[in-house]
């Protein structure tokens, strides 16, 4: 064809980073199918939706089974009832969001990919190691990006140390994926002095802010001043097991203005243009998932899977294997024994113990030598997890 | 903030164009809270989704609710139960289409926003009138367009007619959104050949294909060498009553290679990278509304429209009023009556008959002086429509 095609498309991976993983274990099942691999890889939960959840998608099936109860389109930005439930969680840690700064959508990954049309040329800030969408969609969009070492030495925390730009894009995502890494209300407030000193946006990824057991900030706009310079992007697929049910949200202050125009409109015309709404029957589950009564059933998912983290993290400190993360987080961020770097540590480990983790490198540079092994499995998978590790570390 | 932004938001309306009808609509209700508006604008389903959807959709939801059988993340590209279905259905058509080139998604409005993304510095040739999505996105992305004038005299029937150029982007849609005219098996090769030979793409909207009843193509791969030029977007909004569900695919055959590239592996890498997946319990309702029984409750709501649109149609005829479309589409498309423009019209049906429709200069500037009915709802709205239509034109 004589099309002309995005040539940025040549510059990431061929694959993203989980479809690799998916590519090696599937060669090795192949090879070996007598042998039960346990799946500490993908952070994909494991423990079903709550029974408020499952409740209300049941009768929003029912619902759309009637004429007199059917939903066609839904507002572009989500139902109103699940714009109150959100403002209300916000509510949980003392911050007002309006109904009208919220956007619903189908997945904090969708929204951090499609965030970038928003903006023109910028340089973006993005830590290293990084969950993949934030580098590859600024590379699919041809955008100058600046990475922000996240290390043993600074603890896994980037700064902005050095920086003397202006109006940057900066990512940041706490509790951390992949590292576990969480921004205390000292480290957060020092970034959004940065941002608004320097005119720079944060997008916040607080996707996990259910896992914050450590008197952290939940949400960016506990820090005064963050809604003049942040979006956030939460999502319930790791505190309500949304993986496969997806429902996120997005929102952007009104305060928000570059160019002349709120960023709040723009962001409404584009998911108005290239989005049509979540489906009801996840909506509902939504609501219920954000209740009191829901909340009360996720905060318990989220201690079940931090009770797994604790029987890894016990395994690793019992091995001298020095490692972030598995507190305030379901990820655990260890460095690869014996100075392998990640892809080897990942063959060794799938090879020899059958468990799957993720290569640090496929986060970024700053990953290489480091190995990310995540809480999600059943209790009974992270014992024999535990039990493989000692035998193999 | 000193970010800078996309200036192309700039050239686009403020309003996605079924926003600025709500909002008149909304006006309009506060005024007048005892007038009983019939809605025949924005093209929403009304009949409730069919027995075999929800009775799947309510299994999947028992199973979510059970740790044996829950369900996290969905395969990138869709579970392979539902692209087997998919891919039946295409044989229904006589079409042998791969799972491997199938991409289910959240809706055609997103994949045929977000297809954008792949392309580099090409013409985009759109249809006018035309969904909005097609324009809107090609400006967001800074894309040079030309407009394909669809009028009463190419019988609504975009040609090349004068096109020297190579490398287009090609948007068709059939039966079309908002005309109702429907491309049969020449004036649909006619274009496949046009595409081989100057090296174009055409990007194929077939989302009303459910109710062509003229023998025209259902599939752009219906038609000889498609497989070598055409993308085609899919969906179940208004075969199955999904707008409020939610899904659809979009078909990226192999053959297709620009720059060096497959489109195939572009499109998946863009998915994998930047979306998540289609809920599990919309994928199972997916799967029954694509069954021989699923379709076959499909046609069922297609007639009861089809119904509706020749009440509709009927009123026109009688009152003179010249149309297109209501055979083979839910929609019709007529002239404004005593040549008044698209939105002076909008304003007279909504004033005194109550009737809500679509001004066609939002589809474009070949849609001034013309409106669009839908027939999507109830009996009774449009038997009631029907008598208002009478007394007021």
């Amino acid at each position: 064809m004589k099309i002309r095609i995005n040539e940025n498309f040549k510059l990431i991976g061929k694959n993203y980073l989980f479809t690799e993983i998916d590519a090696r274990v599937r060669k090795f099942e192949e090879l070996h199918p007598d042998k039960k691999l346990l799946r500490l890889g993908i952070g994909d939960v494991t423990l079903p939706l709550t029974r408020s959840v499952t409740d209300a998608m049941a009768s929003a099936v029912a619902e759309m089974a009637d004429a007199s109860t059917f939903r066609g389109y839904a507002p572009a930005f989500g139902y109103d009832f699940l714009l109150q439930s959100i403002k209300r969680h916000y509510a949980r840690f003392g911050v007002l969001i309006e109904a009208s700064e919220i956007f619903v959508s189908d997945g904090a990954k969708s929204d951090a990919g499609n965030i970038t049309e928003l903006f023109g040329d910028n340089t973006a800030l993005i830590p290293d190691p990084v969950y993949p969408v934030y580098l590859d969609s600024n590379i699919l969009a041809g955008r100058r990006v600046e990475f922000l070492p996240a290390t043993e030495e600074n603890a896994f925390l980037p700064t902005h140390e050095g920086l003397s730009g202006e109006g940057y894009i900066i990512y940041l995502c706490s509790p951390n994926n992949p590292t576990g890494a969480v921004l205390d209300r000292e480290a957060l407030s020092e970034w959004v002095g940065f941002a608004l000193k320097t005119g720079s946006l944060i997008i916040y990824d607080s996707a996990y802010e259910a896992y914050i057991s450590d008197g952290s900030p939940h949400t960016v706009y506990e820090i005064p001043g963050a809604r003049g310079c942040a979006i956030e992007i939460c999502s319930l697929s790791k505190t309500a097991g949304f993986t496969g049910t997806r429902l996120s949200w997005t929102v952007v202050p009104s305060e928000l203005i570059a160019g002349g125009i709120s960023l709040r409109e723009m962001w409404g015309r584009r998911q108005a243009t290239k989005f049509n709404g979540v489906p009801y029957v996840v909506q509902r589950g939504a609501e219920a998932a954000l209740s009191d009564r829901g909340r009360g059933e996720c905060l318990a998912l989220v201690r079940y899977y931090m009770e797994n983290a604790a029987i890894l993290t016990s395994v690793l400190r019992e091995c001298g294997i020095s490692f972030t993360g598995g507190t305030s987080s379901p990820y655990i961020w260890m460095k690869c024994p014996g100075g392998d770097d990640s892809w080897t540590f990942f063959d060794k480990l799938l090879d020899k113990a059958g468990i799957v983790g993720t290569p640090g490198s496929g986060f970024g540079k700053c990953g290489e030598r480091c190995f990310r092994l995540t809480s999600f499995g059943s209790r009974e998978t992270m014992s024999e997890a535990a039990s493989r590790l000692i035998r193999f570390l």
